[in-house]
């Protein structure tokens, strides 16, 4: 932050908000014609000047977001890690997709086959709405816009009312970026305020959206995407409740490792996070019940303050609601700042399922005790689109088959033993699932693989070789791995 | 056809509609859980049974469509052969997109990676909209039936109202062919009847849909997915102008190849297809006019008979509206079984858009008069989303390349001296674009790569080898294509 003077940060106006989408839109072609090599180097740009300016960023950030330093910290790091490993993806470009066909006289079709040469391209201008709990990793500089400059698109993001001092710094130190390694002008753009982000999304320049947050907002936005005289895609992450399964045998053998471990999971940044687990089945009757009244009869666990009294609130409601379900009890916790603990049966779940499997966004979590294995399978289908499952178990036999299979019908992310919270940024991550775990259950938004999401295909057919992009050339001067008559890619 | 006995075919009431999608529903994970090569079997017999049954299939299409004897053979070749494809597709295992990190203590984030392991599982039941204008091969058994069965969905087919008696026919081939080959039963079901078509969309079992057929018809049901509590995919191939780009030079050179090329590609299928070109950019005074007026001199391009009533009186409703707008002119033709070409300048077009830039499902093309290049590149810049867009040139230079780069971003495919009509099935195939061409121009609906709209990432988290797919496990038993720590797949 060169300028540290603290001025309020005011909505976007409309005229602002369409000088911006006009300046995405004009530079759409030149930042996606950039070679990939360059666009590599902007996004590094990106990364560099983040990590440089980590001392100033985390301050504000903290002030914010009440978030601790050290997450912070570790999250920024995420974010430019992000960013680098965005632009390795580029500079492979296997994100291109290229698949060529050569021209078959005697294809078994039954007619001849031209030549056929397909990559993927930018798909336009992407609007992101940014959430408020990852104030870096999902916000300005965060995973939809690595992914989506990396496709070769502008990107607008919409800032989140959270942190907007935060937004807006980041913001100059991207723009700084793409300035200085030669993006075009309108390649990246911020806008504040509610009715600033309904303006772009509906804007005739924008083709393509992301979003993380509640249901409510996230369904309301995918509707007026949807509606759009030119509806566009809309990648929204949702809502989740993140089930965890525990096996018989799982909760006998090893409860005190497993209520540390859902502690730490409910506890860790005020349970603010898309993959906190918020509902446990439990054998009825485990040791796991006295686990977990072991750790919490020294006092509350504390989870540190909530992001801001909106969310505060919104968890509370949320709360309320699960607590004045019948046959809900407290377990432990309930003041603010404390993890907090509620218990029913796996029956009462399935007599009322909308009612229970209701995501509380913040340190809470659902304990259920079931009775039985058919119990735990009931529950297990019947939990709707999620981003995560997690089971619990001591070895592979029918119950966790079973288990596994639900888990993979319900669910973008299946765990074994193993926590959903920390979610690592990586090739093969999975971020996203049915609805309403996200609205476009075929895409991801964490991880390399999210880059699809704002590319779309071209085919050139029978075009001479000096009129083809380098990528589909015949010498195959880039380098980049192509599928060949339906070859795996070389 | 076992059942040669024609009664007459009666919308499908709800109760069987549920019963339907219910059977859909049950059938989904026991379909999904077949080997890859059961279910190769199933495309393969699918496909054995419709070339066995030619000679009883094609006169009842003939009498349904009034399409021609030779078409019709040609479409169901394809349509066999797109199934083979398919089953080809699904031995690969390519499509399943297959990712595996390792576990990294030292993954650069700052925190370890867990072993993930990621693959492409399908989406559940699918709805697919039959089209009227290829009976055989966007219809019961046709692409999106065969991606869906590929991509391991049950498939419930909404049988087009133009081809009721072959629809039941070859429904009945498919049913009789999965019986034999093993799929469970409920795998793919066919429904008759607009109400029944809407109620398949709106059914909660129903996953994702497929849809090719009008803008208005394709959009009020893409409207109906959104709006569904559960929003599903909806991948809808729309309308389509399919622009043709004709340079001085070319006009100039090979005007008389390029006239008759024009009139076939019109006429074909009484120019009911998706790919038709319905505008053609010439320039003003071009002999291509002289060329087009001596081959239409000596009669009218027959086209032969449209369809179905409803869609020659949508044709005539087309035409009369491009008729009716200042400055269009009539060539040739205007009577039915005639192609008709009509005729008015790219200042016309430009002043009111979306006036002329109309589709006319049909034998029927708008020849527009270009002064210089500017008008020509302005005319390439403002077509909108389109399937096709042909350039018709004679060396590579400058404009060209500038019409080159406005088709690729506007269009899905871009043809160099080429027509539109005469869609390859092929591994690099695109068939879609940017909207009205398609709902969702991220995909494709014909091609292998259509097989991706019916998938959906899952990715395990450290789970144990002999609790994975055979498609993730260590040893890779089923020798699947994979890419390992982000390299190119082996």
């Amino acid at each position: 932050m060169t300028d540290s003077t603290v001025e309020s940060v005011r909505d976007t106006t409309a005229d602002e908000v369409d000088a911006i989408a006009v300046a995405a839109a004009g530079a759409a072609g030149p930042w996606a014609a950039m070679s990939l090599a360059d666009r590599a180097g902007v996004l590094r740009g990106v990364a560099d000047r983040l990590d440089a300016h980590a001392a100033e960023l985390i301050p504000v950030a903290m002030r914010e977001t009440h978030l601790a330093e050290a997450r912070l910290a570790g999250e920024l790091r995420r974010t430019s890690f992000q960013l680098r490993l965005f632009a390795q993806t580029v500079l492979d470009g296997y994100f291109l997709d290229v698949r060529i066909d050569s021209a078959d006289a005697d294809w078994p079709m039954g007619a001849p086959r031209p030549d056929l040469r397909r990559m993927n391209v930018a798909l336009g201008p992407v609007v992101n709405f940014a959430a408020s709990n990852f104030p870096f990793a999902f916000s300005v500089a965060g995973g939809d816009t690595a992914a989506a400059l990396a496709a070769g698109c502008p990107v607008i993001v919409k800032a989140s009312p959270g942190h907007p001092e935060l937004s807006r710094a980041v913001g100059r130190l991207v723009d700084q970026a793409l300035a200085e390694f030669g993006a075009p002008s309108g390649t990246f753009g911020l806008v504040f305020g509610r009715d600033a982000g309904v303006q772009v999304l509906t804007h005739p320049a924008i083709a393509a959206a992301a979003f993380t947050g509640s249901t409510a907002g996230g369904r309301a936005l995918y509707d007026l995407a949807c509606r759009r005289p030119v509806p566009i895609p809309f990648y929204g992450e949702l809502g989740s409740i993140n089930p965890v399964f525990v096996t018989e045998a799982a909760a006998r053998t090893r409860a005190a490792e497993i209520a540390s471990g859902l502690l730490s999971a409910v506890s860790a940044s005020a349970g603010q996070l898309c993959t906190k687990p918020g509902l446990v089945a439990i054998p009825e009757g485990a040791t796991l019940f006295t686990e977990l009244a072991e750790l919490t009869r020294t006092g509350p666990v504390p989870t540190g303050e909530m992001l801001n009294e909106g969310i505060a609130a919104g968890f509370t409601r949320a709360v309320e609601h699960v607590r004045a379900q019948p046959n809900v009890e407290l377990l432990a916790g309930g003041e603010p700042g404390e993890a907090l603990l509620l218990a029913t049966t796996a029956r009462t779940v399935l007599s009322d399922p909308d009612a229970l499997l209701h995501e509380m966004f913040g340190p809470a979590t659902l304990l259920v005790s079931y009775r039985d294995t058919t119990e735990l399978l009931e529950l297990a289908r019947s939990v709707g689109g999620q981003l995560t499952v997690s089971i619990f178990g001591d070895h592979v036999d029918d119950t966790v088959r079973a288990l596994t299979a639900a888990a993979v019908g319900t669910a973008g992310r299946v765990l074994w033993n193993s926590w959903p919270t920390g979610l690592s940024v990586t090739y093969a991550q999975q971020h996203g699932g049915p609805y309403p775990a996200t609205t476009s259950p075929t895409s991801t938004s964490v991880g390399t693989a999210s880059i699809s999401r704002f590319l779309r295909p071209v085919v050139y057919q029978s075009v001479p070789d000096d009129l083809l992009p380098l990528e589909l050339r015949s010498d195959n001067p880039l380098s980049i791995p192509r599928s060949v008559n339906g070859a795996r890619p070389q």
